[in-house]
């Protein structure tokens, strides 16, 4: 078993129980992850919180605290989202034991952030908009758990099949981060505005189908470069004759 | 999926917070398992329970609230406990991925019941005695998970792992229930006793060896009546001569 922290950053988005927290870092630490990262939590610190943590306090003590979600997973290479609700454009969607295997290889080369949304609501389409595929844990058509239970069955998975986690030293380009992502996502569609491809008073998710397609591919650095290079030649007056 | 309810029975030992076993409920809900047993538990039924199953209040009403552990397995064909101490006398144990593949195979002819001790200090020796083997889930050197986050693990793999599930008919006996064991365990240590070849002032953990190599083999109700026979006339005068 390797010692070595695993790069896999759990993101809580505007969780309003303290003692979820707490639950979550406890699970955490009883699975060897570090990086709690909170957006906007209703209460934090709590004592609470520490309650539950029992004994993971250097969790809570080292989680960072977001005002957004981007700034949370800026710096990560593949962002997926945990989610049981049914949406009316299907993410791609992976059930957590091949999640998990997923995320050990891509983590292998950057940070990879696990989101969470809040206890009631689940996560937006906007912060699933930020997300690669999503999590599903299979359940009865009881289907809501806790929230720290759905951290802990993840961060099982992801001990249980840690065996195989080793950073990779590659030649390939490093994975793009979601904030290189967000940049090519928001060049596109200042793009297809200006253009007038896109109606900005009837969008009909062409943002969010592009984001979809794009998330698919998991492209790296080298191929936004690319894409990024092109759009910036296409916003430009050079290449149009008069 | 299979829609009928695993015959697998979650025992919660003494527990001390009514809150997990809300939080237990919710999560067997969440993952298809219906039969919950407390024995002693120090606060049931609470408000505090059904707050934290939320929505699972159907576990909890059907809840069996037994004052013996022994009680609480007596019709079970398989028991086994969850532990994260180690003990002086090596219980055979298994992972929890490769437990639940036991658990779906055996549940198939007598339901089998998964222990859980108190918060604080786990299962007693003598409530392990009544386990054919231990379950362990595995984690970092902070190994204490909450008692609902155990039972949440252990669930999610019968849960993933059942499609594989199905009622056996079968022509073997099917295997001896929990009660018959310890009517077995009973049987031979009197008889130990009786012949003077156990010591009651030093009994060096005679009886539980046995228990060891007798839950090992998953004896089956032939073979319990089998050995009852012998133990029966063993006892007996009857075959002594003067």
């Amino acid at each position: 078993m390797s010692e070595q922290a695993l790069p896999v950053r759990i993101v809580l988005v505007g969780t309003t129980h303290p003692g979820n927290i707490g639950a979550v870092a406890r699970a955490m630490k009883n699975m060897g992850l570090e990086q709690l990262a909170l957006v906007n939590p209703k209460t934090f610190p709590s004592a609470q919180a520490v309650a539950r943590a029992s004994g993971a306090t250097d969790i809570l003590n080292n989680a960072q605290v977001h005002t957004s979600l981007d700034d949370a997973v800026a710096d990560c290479g593949w962002v997926i989202g945990t989610s049981a609700r049914r949406r009316s454009i299907a993410w791609p969607t992976l059930l957590a034991r091949d999640a998990a295997t997923e995320v050990l290889q891509l983590a292998a080369t950057a940070p990879v952030a696990v989101e969470y949304g809040p206890e009631k609501t689940g996560l937006s389409n906007e912060d699933m908009d930020r997300c690669a595929a999503l999590v599903a844990i299979p359940t009865t058509e009881f289907s809501s758990l806790n929230l720290a239970m759905a951290v802990q069955v993840i961060a099982y998975e992801l001990f249980v099949q840690r065996d195989d986690f080793d950073v990779r030293q590659t030649e390939d380009s490093p994975p793009a981060t979601a904030q290189e992502l967000e940049h090519l996502y928001n060049h596109i569609e200042r793009l297809a505005l200006d253009s007038g491809f896109l109606n900005p008073e009837n969008p009909r998710y062409l943002m969010r189908r592009l984001r979809r397609l794009f998330a698919r591919a998991t492209p790296d650095q080298n191929e936004v470069n690319i894409l990024r290079g092109l759009l910036a030649q296409l916003e430009s007056d050079r290449w149009r004759k008069t």
